[in-house]
């Protein structure tokens, strides 16, 4: 046994943790958690299969291959050299165990649990007695990752890392302790998370953590626990931001002037999404736990500000965040070419993470929206339908059939610096989570995921059960279950799509406003309803087996990019439902850099169960330019769109989302051929 | 021991063979024979060694694996059902037989030869008693290919094919005789020629064969064994063309009137490349044949005329012909189209035979440019750099990133019905004997193919070394050394495009005559040479050791089509020495659709020793057609071209051959955007 599993024992850890119900301020609308709802959904429930079955037991094959894990034996036996390129590398392991956890509190498999212990206990051996986990320097101290500094904490502002590792352990730890109910993993994050929070706060040692996490990290500790340390901890790393006072506030550089790190004034002051987009997502994250457990209102005005500023100026029309490659970065307002679009897998995730805070806040369904917008598009994009190939990067556009990677496959299997492939096999578990909320008597449906849930009002057990073949079809069915008659006000979500708004701001309109809206039936007989921040509020006294139906308009939309985004000009993106779509070589001639996408396009729309794991296709009749003998012409083409989220799943290819409605040459070449020239014209 | 076998020991058929010299009239020009040409080549040699280690093995294996000698071994046994597609699938292992036994005299190899002996035996037993040999027949005579009549020879013109299967073992049989010495399968296909010969001729049956290539193997035949009836059934095999009555003279229809089997009117009154490409070809080779063994003028006169047609107004500029898919036929005079080019392999190999023999009859370089244009390029694209994977047609434009046949790889193992490998197979190894040749103390060079051989000037042997680069390097060197100082011409082929002749005929020119010539050196002194039929006649007394330079100017040639070939009007097609150029998608961002290749680009040209096992490429700089934003424009792009020989071999993208000089455009859309329109524009 070594010395720190003796020091667990001596904790009597479990003494320690309070019930949830001694917080006094939180979110006013909690989530149903995963683990009360019941996938029964063709679309997400073989994803969250796959994510069990192939994405995380590859995930932990990579951490053992790549020696992620030996760096936790070699920490343990304080031996060795680092063994891999980052020190924050220990973040893999972490997310995969919480991706695990998820996972086994849905599909038990002992197997896997068995090698979650053994690995959390690799974990636990590679701690230092008074708590500190971080084997790029525990490995040989006296000769830490040139990333570390020399001392504990010392370069944590720019490259250590520690915190960040410290972050994931807690997220990992919570989500390991809630799926399975054991402390192991715990007990190593609070152990090193008392000693965090020894060593920083006022009057301690102070620093606004380079790579954030660590803030979201302590607030489930605290929510865990109820120990106020881990939230005030939380709400210290937020406001020691913007107090450094090295950097060089007159530059425009983000790296120069703490833009970067998000730490170039106090969050209270930023008013935009700026610099690192995971980083920015994590404390907006943080941002809206903290303003929720302490009411501070100023840190609620902020984080509404901030995410006011990202949905209107700086999100693609597929949900991605961090247009800018160079430090995987928000670009300036309107910033979002698409040749060369970022996109952060990693950033989508995050987005949902604060989206789904953002709607506990407000109760309001434009977050919801937005998170949708993420999780249909942008975020499952970055996983192959393989559920073991990856994008770290999602493109918008492909300019040539080489792709953006000439050597590589489209997409890798993992990467040297691998934060997405776990940080996708960590949410893809825990996406029933995103469904339901409750306040009270107000039960929201936000997403349309077919399964089932049970939660409480009062001392009432209320069944709900949501059958439809969302995102493909627009009727959507739920049925209420409650053991007796009970009143409550179901609150379900109309997307805004549904109701002509392609985005809750000005970046994204519909070309057309659409005459369609969304109906609702109770038990067959249409219902007028009420519209409240998005959600159609039905309040009545509900029976056992009610069924609500609930039908969106499923046009296909023409999407138009707000005309201060340059390089949406004149295009047009494809919307049908939440889902995005996209043209690849695969299915027009070869080629999508040449289609055109005229207003008045018809579009015929088709479920082929065949292709791509089966997905909604739109066909037409589209103008292709294209050069015939020595003409630049546009001839009648096949058009085959398919949703954004399954591209590159065959080969390399040209990809495109944004299609011009129509193009005028300029500067096409005029010298006369060589014939023309002997025969004297 | 089989009857057929016994048959063989009582024929004694040694006795029965003269030498070549008790015939008559022969070509005037005899090349000089493979098994006299040693190659060292850098070009050829691997292709060569390619063909001997992996397309013959490969070929022999496919004729196990799709049941093409198990059609023999029924055949043999007399039951079964024939189990492959097509009556004439005998030929693929005749003409593996060809290739192993040209292979066989220059690589030894005792397990093949082995091999060769035991599929001769299958052949031999699969032989009925007179001679008849024919494994869609005798497998099942009561039920043979419904493709072959119920009857001997009675769909011959049609579909049987059996004349065809007949000539295919002729060629075998002299080959493998005169690689190995052994008269097994020559055996065999003198007792079915002497069945052929006793069931057609003058007063018994006649018949125009419906694919050619029965007259070519007659006459070799006639070569090998002096025996009269073989070339004069050859012969009256040529003028049964022409005089069946079953045809409808008036219709266009190829198929209808005849023109499909070169079967409309009689060769001699035919002027016009016509019909299947490759029957055609064989055919014409066949007319070159007896025209030289008969003196027949008109004959002569009749293949002269349709070799002007073809090399005037029905080849490609890489020397593919038989331009139209359905027919795999030549096309009408000037019909050429890119997209849809035709290009039968074996149309080349058939192309090849006839340029030799053409040579032969006249002594004309015009024939060896030819036959170097189909050899370096519209040949040699038919097999893959692996040896194993061919094309059966040679496309001249590709123009998506699909390739023409979606599912399946650019090239193919294997086809159904397989001509184009075994084609392959048979002529490769053959090469060495089209270099050089000899009448009387006129000593041909022909192709420039590094190696060296021994002939004979008297009673003088004479040595001929080539060093050289070619056809990366326009420096040639040849070193004469004859046992002693003896007088004789050499004459050096300067090819038709070191002066300034594209084509030997208006069909292709370069756009700019070149300032440079080819020049020539002696023992290091320059010399004047007279032009002679295209060759530089170099007579004088040779002594040990002379060397002789030739130095070919090897610019960058931009070549033009005729006019009236519409698909290449504006457009340029590039040539350096004999090898054509393509741009392949792989070194050209993935597109070749959109290149420009203006009058005035300037290339480099640099050899590339890793690149499809080394090329010369040319780069230059070009516009490319690209649609940004809303507008199609022209942007500057490197581009590299590759021999077009080397093209498929990376995979399947555009190709193009024929490159706009400029474009204009025409008829692009001009609707207004949705953003334009809402604004009123």
């Amino acid at each position: 046994m070594t010395t720190s599993n003796i020091f667990l024992l001596v904790l009597g850890l479990g003494a320690a943790m309070p019930a949830h119900a001694q917080q006094t301020a939180d979110y006013p609308i909690r989530a149903v958690p995963f683990t009360k709802v019941k996938l029964t959904d063709s679309f997400w429930l073989p994803r969250l299969k796959t994510n069990t079955d192939v994405t995380i037991p590859a995930s932990f094959a990579r951490c053992e291959a790549t020696n992620r894990v030996k760096n936790f034996e070699m920490a343990a036996a304080k031996s060795g050299k680092f063994a891999t390129v980052y020190p924050f590398d220990d973040t893999d392991i972490y997310k995969t165990i919480e991706g695990a956890s998820y996972s086994l509190s849905v599909y038990p498999d002992a197997k896997l649990d068995a090698y979650v212990d053994e690995l959390i206990r690799k974990v636990g051996a590679a701690q230092e007695p008074d708590g500190y986990l971080y084997t790029a320097r525990t490995i040989d101290p006296a000769h830490p990752h040139h990333w570390a500094g020399q001392e504990r904490w010392e370069k944590e502002r720019e490259l250590s890392h520690e915190l960040y590792n410290a972050g994931h352990l807690y997220e990992a730890a919570v989500a390991h302790y809630e799926a399975t109910g054991k402390k192991t993993l715990l007990t190593i994050a609070l152990k090193n998370a008392d000693l965090v929070c020894s060593v920083f706060g006022p009057g301690k040692r102070t620093v606004a953590p380079g790579h954030e996490i660590v803030e979201m990290g302590l607030v489930k500790l605290y929510r865990a626990t109820g120990k106020p340390e881990y939230l005030s901890t939380a709400k210290f790393f937020i406001e020691a931001r913007g107090q450094y006072k090295g950097y060089d506030s007159k530059s425009a550089d983000p790296f120069k002037n703490g833009q970067y790190w998000q730490d170039d004034q106090p969050v209270t002051a930023q008013t935009e999404a700026e610099g690192h987009a995971v980083r920015a997502e994590y404390l907006y994250s943080a941002m809206a736990d903290v303003a929720a457990l302490t009411g501070d209102k100023k840190l609620l005005a902020a984080v509404d500000t901030i995410w006011q500023n990202m949905v209107g100026k700086k999100m693609y029309v597929q949900g991605g965040t961090g247009a800018v490659p160079a430090g995987e970065r928000f670009g300036a307002n309107y910033e979002l070419p698409n040749t060369t679009a970022y996109n952060e897998t990693c950033a989508s995730v995050a987005d949902v993470y604060w989206n789904q805070r953002m709607f506990q806040l407000h109760g309001d369904a434009k977050y919801v929206d937005v998170m949708e917008k993420v999780l249909y598009n942008g975020l499952i994009s970055g996983v192959g339908l393989d559920g073991k190939s990856f994008f770290y990067s999602n493109a918008m556009q492909i300019k040539n059939a080489m792709g953006y990677h000439d050597t590589e496959p489209a997409r890798a299997g993992w990467f040297e610096c691998s934060c997405c492939p776990t940080n996708l096999a960590r949410l893809m578990p825990a996406l029933p989570g995103y469904v339901y909320a409750q306040k009270d008597r107000d039960l929201y449906v936000n997403l349309f995921v077919s399964g089932n849930t049970t939660l409480r009002i009062g001392k009432q057990n209320i069944g709900i059960t949501q059958q439809n073949n969302y995102p493909w079809d627009g009727g959507l069915k739920f049925t209420v279950n409650p053991a007796t008659a009970t009143d409550f006000t179901l609150r379900l979500r109309i997307p805004g799509w549904a109701r002509n708004q392609a985005m809750p701001s000005s970046l994204y309109t519909f070309a057309t406003p659409s005459s369609q809206t969304a109906t609702i039936k109770i038990n067959g007989r249409p219902v007028a309803y009420t519209l409240q921040n998005g959600y159609a509020v039905l309040a009545r006294k509900w029976r056992k087996g009610d069924v609500v139906d609930l039908t969106l308009p499923m046009e296909v939309r023409r999407v138009l990019a707000n005309a201060q985004v340059k390089d949406d000009l004149g295009k047009v993106a494809l919307q049908r439902g939440p889902v995005i779509y996209c043209a690849e070589w695969k299915d027009n001639n070869g080629k999508t850099s040449n289609l055109i996408v005229p207003a008045g396009t018809a579009f015929s729309t088709a479920f082929q169960p065949g292709l791509l794991n089966g997905v909604m296709t739109l066909t037409a009749t589209v103008p292709a330019v294209e050069v015939e003998a020595t003409s630049v012409r546009t001839v009648p083409q096949a058009f085959t769109a398919i949703p954004y989220y399954a591209w590159a799943n065959r080969g390399k290819g040209e990809m495109t989302v944004w299609f011009p409605e129509r193009v005028t040459a300029v500067d096409l070449l005029s010298q006369p051929t060589a014939q023309e020239a002997a025969a004297g014209k």
